[in-house]
């Protein structure tokens, strides 16, 4: 989910600590994936069904000051790139690591979506047995899936045939999410019929 | 483990690419207890035996510069205050989750190193039946323990009758990590023994 933000516009951060640079004060519900996807975790850890956290975006620091009496500023960062997938905790003592994409294509997801630094990530937390997948939101419909990480990382490997992955193959080899009122994406349920029951 | 920077110093960050405020770029071995930390997950990663990053510290960002064919600047931004804690990832399929922290005392590790909200996430960490423990180096000897989140608990949740965790109870209660060459500190050979094996 990169968003552009105008050249001077004034950054706002959500509430969230776990906020990052993709998290716009939208004021509302259902506006961001990834503050639907926040609100959900927040909902399970105060259910203390599980705990996920959202990283926070890597940064670069370059210069930072110190003024007396108040808190040091950094005045020079840059944002980097993450090495791992942005969500990760653990859920009945199963480890969760997952990335979560939306897109405005309606019939199929491109690939350009998923960074290489991303797949290799989901290659060794796959080598360990968590569980690892891609929660894909269709922004025309609303509608939410979870593909496993091997069924992301075989699309991921045959790019060159295919630059994305028809939304018919992510019905098909992934499994719908159900959304609702609390938690709005309760992508756990979906965890404990395909990994945990 | 908080670092003061003195005003107006130019900030240095390592090479990791999950270095935070912590991580001044030491240039050698052995002088920074997380960056000794950071090399062994690194060896674990290569090794492939476990998935463990430290999470990116967490940035209150206020404006950002976007300058035409450049990459973004941060102009204005915070240090924030992690709510969780600094390590975790996924090893043999389990959910690991640590703190590290080092201590110039020769004789107890001070409670006011812990912060209460990682307590916190520790609790419900422990509640998901995650891995969850504090890595405490003493610097003077570079002895490290490995010290499982309920006893913390139970130390920290006691902090009116004393404010420090004594040494020798570290060591009763506590386990001894192996520090050697290949990993640095080889943390999960003591997680083999308590938790796994």
């Amino acid at each position: 989910m990169s968003i552009q933000y105008p050249n001077g516009k004034r950054y706002r951060s959500n509430s969230s600590p776990h906020s990052s640079k993709t998290s716009i004060a939208y004021g509302g519900r259902g506006m961001s994936f990834e503050s639907d996807i926040d609100e959900s975790n927040t909902f399970y850890l105060l259910k203390e069904q599980a705990v996920i956290h959202k990283k926070p975006t890597p940064i670069q620091i370059v210069n930072v000051d110190y003024p007396k009496r108040s808190a040091a500023v950094i005045k020079e960062a840059y944002f980097k790139q993450a090495s791992t997938t942005d969500y990760n905790g653990v859920y009945k003592g199963h480890y969760i690591d997952f990335e979560a994409k939306e897109t405005k294509n309606k019939t199929s997801f491109p690939l350009q979506n998923i960074h290489q630094h991303q797949v290799d990530h989901m290659r060794n937390v796959v080598k360990q047995n968590g569980i690892c997948f891609l929660l894909i939101r269709f922004q025309d419909t609303k509608e939410v899936f979870l593909l496993d990480a091997a069924v992301l990382i075989s699309f991921y490997d045959h790019q060159k045939e295919r630059k994305s992955i028809k939304k018919a193959d992510i019905m098909t080899y992934g499994h719908h999410v159900h959304t609702g009122y609390q938690p709005f994406i309760d992508y756990l349920r979906t965890v404990d019929e395909l990994y945990i029951n």
